[in-house]
């Protein structure tokens, strides 16, 4: 491992305290990775900055390093984009963790980027709002990562995902300039900056400061589970649901691998063993309005082939009925030592034929691979389980998950519906983007960060071969290209 | 004027056909102005593609004559966004005006940029479905238009700005590559590139093809228009709907002066002339849930100050209402030969206090100030009427408009939520952004169009202050500066 420089130590500790600073060994280990586990990378120095002046001084003294850097929040991305490459410094957000205001005529809330989604959430309650992003990872991830991944959750098919909550950001650039971006009135005179930063996953500055929007609680809430016979014909009540013009907040369907797994575990939400499928529906809204809601929507699981649907008669049953689809991760380590979480979206109309075509594939390999997914979105994540000891099988693992990443973009759909690209898929962009598409994102890249310091070695491919392959690319010299 | 390069004028017409070419005085005279009719520019040329492809030919013709270009819809825009400077071509995109492809399933659009707004809402309602997106010039304006201006409207409060609207893009770029951005599916891995060209007035390339969003069409809509002393009431009675929760469709603002100026038009709708202002709120969702919001509508705006609060009756009474908010420009006419528009956001708390100030502000330049705005989203339209003849008033009215955009800025707003920079506001840009971030914007700007052949002159400011100011203008030798 390459050792840290000492003057970057001293400056980072004149920067930010010297109990901000970690740098031995043992310390570091634990930033190695997030939780895309088998990607790892060890960072030169981990920094905990207080407050955005000094986040401006860190980034300051890794620009006159010339070492590269990258902010990390709790560390729950799952693609691997707040790991730091090449000996950079790790700027760990989690003690910038305030909520500076929030404002229930504006409606929005003014944070720091290290504070906790569910937090913000419970902080906007007093006044009748949340937060509405809502990753499963919420209890732990924070604001500054759900803007860098542009976070999605079960409830985006009605909310829509960050970058539909973000007003305004302050951004420090990779040699201590700091930005200012958007507006708490809305309305985005000149480029929507504040959109380019959304979902950059970390490569164009660090998030210091972010004005959300908050969103009206809704006055009632119903859920409904409905079980049926496969999996395909879960995904055609979905399409029936949407294409009666209900909008419900979320759409989510667990496979039965998943059923198995989740009722052998502790999260056992007594589903029968026998299903198929079961699809979970939320509708959310004024109280008088959802009654008949519900009735649609039960109607239409029915008509799609569910030989069962019930409706939940109070929170803890619809408690019970979200622990078969929030425990299903948990609930996979039973069936094998690792597990790899795809994500990739396509089309809502393709699902059926894709998640058949998805599970052949899974059988194809000889592997076990299971469903739970945001169906509303056409948000896929395809669960692998496996034994990473075993050569052989991870071989096949990734062999797999590079077919299912193929057919989606086939089907029209892209790589990534909320995990982000990071070190996990940066090889398959060129999948869905010509060598002009990715020559056009480094240009933006460029235009924030041209000495590349900010989160290197992410989301771009890492072959040579989509540019190399394009004729144009030798018009671009006045920017260079991210190895 | 500048003669057209007659090479250009054949390669134009290989590119789109001899009738798809105009270039004699009398032809190029109505491609002048958009509706900034006080800002000009003659085009070299005006050509009608009907096709991506002959776009792609008619830009590289221009690059090969190193002549700039501009794509135009409809031309109502309000900031001169569409007019060509320096001589250079109008590309038309009214002829590329088919509506592709609805998808009810995927709640998708696919359109050519010429298709009018209003057009694609009629030809999504036998599906349930509407183009959200709802600027007042919608009978004319062009999908296309929307996504160069990030278009807003009436619902903008509930519904968003085009922005939120608009999945893919084909763009061609001022040399004729074609990019693809965005995907149908949603989910956007890399760079939000979309949102970084929606709103961006025609400055980054042309927009050839649009996949949009659809939205179910609401079950049942309630207007009420609420009658108040004053527009400082009429101000506080939006806040405190805001407040308890509601989300209404629409909440609009009509002052005394407009109401007057509308009673005495074609679009008199019955209102008091001695209101100080109305309010028109608009409630959608399921029928049995808006009758409660009807009457905490009417409790909250009674308890701000209303003297009288209508509940629309039927459809005719509901246009009745609207024609007092949708009539006001027309009915402007009256006042004086001229009106200018003006168009800037500040938050919603602050309306009471800018308001005054605002009105204060023409009391003391001696004008006729009028103001109808989305009350909702603090997006308000000062409107001044006045005659251009009168050099004296003239002076004056642009001096109350830049004290109007100074006072909102301070505030916490922006000088512009909807109608686009333009010519019309491009020297105010630094009152709200520093000189770092405007070169964050020219940086973007020449990721996309480093020769600025693409609407050259607009957004950015034409002195040179800003820049020569700022320090570290130097570092930035790489990419050119907007003049």
């Amino acid at each position: 491992m390459q050792l840290p420089d000492p003057r970057l130590l001293d400056e980072l500790r004149a920067a930010a305290g010297a109990d901000a600073v970690l740098s031995r060994e043992e310390e570091l280990f634990v930033y190695e990775c997030d939780a895309l586990t088998h990607h790892t990378g060890r960072p030169a120095a981990v920094v905990l900055p207080h407050s955005s002046d000094e986040v401006v001084a860190i980034v300051r003294a890794c620009a006159r390093a010339g070492v590269p850097f990258v902010a990390r929040g709790a560390g729950t991305g799952l693609s691997g984009g707040a790991v730091a490459l090449g000996g950079g410094v790790v700027i760990e957000c989690a003690r910038m963790n305030r909520v500076l205001e929030i404002d229930p005529v504006d409606r929005v809330a003014v944070v720091q980027p290290g504070v906790v989604n569910a937090d913000l959430s419970k902080a906007a309650a007093a006044d009748g709002l949340f937060f509405a992003p809502d990753p499963s990872s919420q209890q732990a991830c924070t604001v500054g990562g759900n803007v860098a991944e542009n976070s999605g959750g079960p409830h985006t098919l009605k909310y829509g995902s960050t970058t539909g909550h973000v007003l305004a950001l302050e951004l420090v650039l990779a040699d201590g300039e700091r930005l200012r971006l958007g507006s708490r009135a809305g309305g985005d005179p000149g480029y929507d900056l504040v959109g380019a930063v959304v979902g950059s996953e970390g490569t164009l500055g660090v998030v210091t400061e972010a004005t959300v929007r908050l969103t009206p609680l809704p006055e009632a809430v119903e859920t409904l589970l409905a079980v049926f016979p496969d999996v395909v014909s879960a995904c055609r009540a979905v399409a029936a649901v949407i294409r009666s013009g209900l909008v419900p907040a979320a759409l989510e369907i667990v496979d039965q691998r998943t059923i198995a797994a989740v009722e052998a575990s502790v999260y056992a939400a007594g589903l029968p063993l026998d299903a198929g499928a079961v699809l979970i529906a939320e509708l959310d809204g004024a109280a008088v309005a959802l009654a008949r809601q519900v009735e649609r929507v039960r109607a239409l699981a029915s008509s799609s082939g569910a030989s069962r649907v019930e409706v939940a008669r109070d929170a803890a049953e619809r408690q019970r009925f979200w622990r078969a689809r929030k425990g299903a991760f948990g609930a996979m380590g039973r069936m094998a030592p690792d597990l790899y979480v795809h994500d990739a979206v396509v089309p809502r109309s393709k699902l059926p034929e894709v998640l058949e075509e998805i599970c052949a594939i899974g059988d194809r390999y000889g592997l076990k691979l299971s469903n739970v997914f945001h169906a509303g979105d056409g948000n896929l994540h395809p669960n692998i389980s496996f034994d990473r000891r075993d050569a052989d099988e991870m071989k096949r693992v990734l062999a797999a998950g590079a077919e299912i990443l193929a057919l989606c973009v086939r089907a029209g759909g892209v790589i990534s519906g909320e995990h982000g690209i990071g070190t996990e898929k940066q090889d398959f962009m060129p999948l869905l983007f010509t060598p002009d598409d990715l020559d056009a994102m480094r240009r933006l890249r460029a235009a924030f960060d041209p000495g590349r310091r900010c989160n290197p070695g992410k989301v771009f491919p890492t072959t040579r071969f989509c540019v190399e392959s394009n004729p144009k690319a030798r018009g671009y010299e006045r920017v260079s290209f991210d190895a």
